[in-house]
């Protein structure tokens, strides 16, 4: 079946020179991949050429005058960038000429636009934010609210279990995911008023297999397939993850870096140190999921390099393969006809 | 000048096993130091003889029957435990006969205990959990709340500020101390709304050097002396770092596992890799301040081995030394007499 996915070509830090030789790459990659670059045509045309020439009748360059910059308030895009490339890459999604739209623009700008341009599934009050860490004995671990929102009610993070829950069962292929929610200690004072009501409705649940909190050093040990918790919290502990991992490896440069022997005591362990890096390599986790959106949307890390916009196209080829809107959107249905939970 | 402390010898996963030899290391390295070993006498009898016998005239054995259990509701070790270690210890401090007391038992119980025992200074509201992160370029910074208080008000996250700039002047000797506020990314949702109305006291304020936000990813990179937040994302930033941490000391260990030759490739750098973990090494940071209460009281991590519940004294001699409420109680007493901010 012929996937077609639109690319933002002008968006990230680094535009067009990191979204073309990773669509190439992924043209090599999925013999069925057709993509439309949405950009200015005058900066696509001589990257098209330089990359692309291989797959001349699978990709198509679409015109977009307009870049919304990383810092643009998202109101201030969605209002008076209606060329923009990301615009145009979500509308190709809405009249059904892509499958699916990936971009590593500005995270507001993208929520709000592709909430305006694709509207919300029914029943599905809030879009989400999700991505995927590494675990424990080589699992994986669905992670949302990243941000798009803050202040979430307990029925918005039942309704991004539910979401979590399918993306875990169409795409990682676990049967019955275990669900938890991101919450503190085992004290009494646990968790704030939001986590534990959202808890009793989790709990009162058929449609999910809720197994209780899970603390912050839980998230790597392999006990949950979806962790749920308010993008306030998601985004913090989703940098703080990533701030740790750069710190140690930060700390380690510093360390061999001081004495020029060190380089030679640290040379046999560099595959070893090398197969760590590869495993919890963000690049191979880049592509989070835009839950909850009547059409898929993948935002790619702003800073992207071409392997990581790579892994995040074939995010986006996953997702139109197991089509995830529809399946949420069923899950969803089935939820709103038993009335409310 | 003799400086007593009082150790709740029997609370954490170890009790007097780990307190006990904890307490002999720290009277070898504070020649000023007096320690109170509070818990059951037939216990520490013979674990004094043996480790104590240097210092007979620096320590003292108080009785104390009870022990507070590690998953004790707060509220049942406060009501109906009077004689648990934890309980005597405290009031060791209330009646001047310590200056401090370090306790390895239940977060929420000696919180709640320590309340009701040696009471709030006058304006503040609630007590805060404070402790170090390493930083780079040989930085530190303080980092709280930790979880004593979730939904904080921004009035209640002022107070922190004010509580960790003291200390992070009175015992990391910063001239200025830099605050920050935890918060999530640039976007036009820009944290939650307790966060935004805490920043514009931030800013009101002349007693606090507030330097803005700071994301999860900005905690390790030494732009602020100071990290505020609220108890609930404070303790899952504070779970997420070691969890982090651990799995990529995890990651580590199986891979060098998985053949025996990885071992033979690893062995001339584990002198750098000691080095690593020496420097981030949670114990040489255990011991952290409960804020804001008439007394000293250091929280030691439950599950802390001997050098580690050893650090967490020597925090309590440095604030000892500082006489550390008295300053908070001197920068809340200018805040009160300026009326409100």
């Amino acid at each position: 079946m012929l996937k077609i996915i639109a690319l933002d070509a002008m968006g990230g830090d680094y535009g067009a020179r990191v979204v073309v030789p990773a669509a190439a790459r992924a043209l090599k990659t999925y013999p069925e991949l057709k993509v439309l670059l949405v950009g200015q045509i005058d900066k696509l045309n001589p990257l098209a050429a330089k990359h692309l020439s291989a797959y001349r009748d699978r990709f198509e360059i679409i015109s977009a005058t307009e870049i919304v910059e990383m810092a643009e308030a998202p109101a201030h895009a969605l209002r008076s960038k209606k060329d923009s490339s990301m615009r145009v890459a979500l509308n190709c999604v809405k009249d059904a000429r892509a499958q699916a739209c990936v971009s590593a623009g500005n995270t507001g700008a993208l929520m709000a636009t592709a909430r305006f341009v694709l509207k919300m599934l029914p029943g599905v009050d809030r879009p989400a934010i999700c991505t995927t860490f590494p675990a424990e004995r080589g699992g994986e671990v669905r992670f949302l609210d990243l941000g798009a929102n803050v202040d979430s009610s307990p029925e918005n993070l039942f309704q991004f279990a539910v979401m979590g829950s399918v993306l875990s069962q169409a795409l990682d292929r676990v049967e019955n995911p275990r669900i938890a929610l991101l919450n503190i200690g085992s004290e009494e004072i646990k968790g704030n008023e939001v986590v534990k009501r959202a808890s009793d409705i989790f709990s009162d649940s058929q449609v999910i297999n809720y197994i209780g909190y899970v603390e912050g050093d839980g998230i790597f040990k392999n006990i949950a397939d979806v962790i749920v918790c308010d993008g306030f919290i998601g985004n913090i502990t989703l940098k703080t993850i990533e701030g740790s991992v750069k710190f140690v490896g930060r700390l380690m440069k510093d360390i061999v870096a001081k004495r020029w022997w060190n380089k030679i005591l640290i040379l046999p362990a560099l595959p070893l140190l090398k197969k760590l890096v590869d495993y919890i390599n963000p690049e191979r986790h880049n592509g989070a999921s835009l839950l909850g959106l009547n059409g898929i949307v993948i935002k790619s890390h702003g800073g992207a390099s071409v392997n990581a916009f790579y892994h995040a196209i074939g995010e986006a080829v996953r997702e139109v393969e197991a089509n995830v809107p529809r399946l949420i959107g069923e899950k969803v249905a089935v939820l709103l006809k038993a009335g409310p939970q």
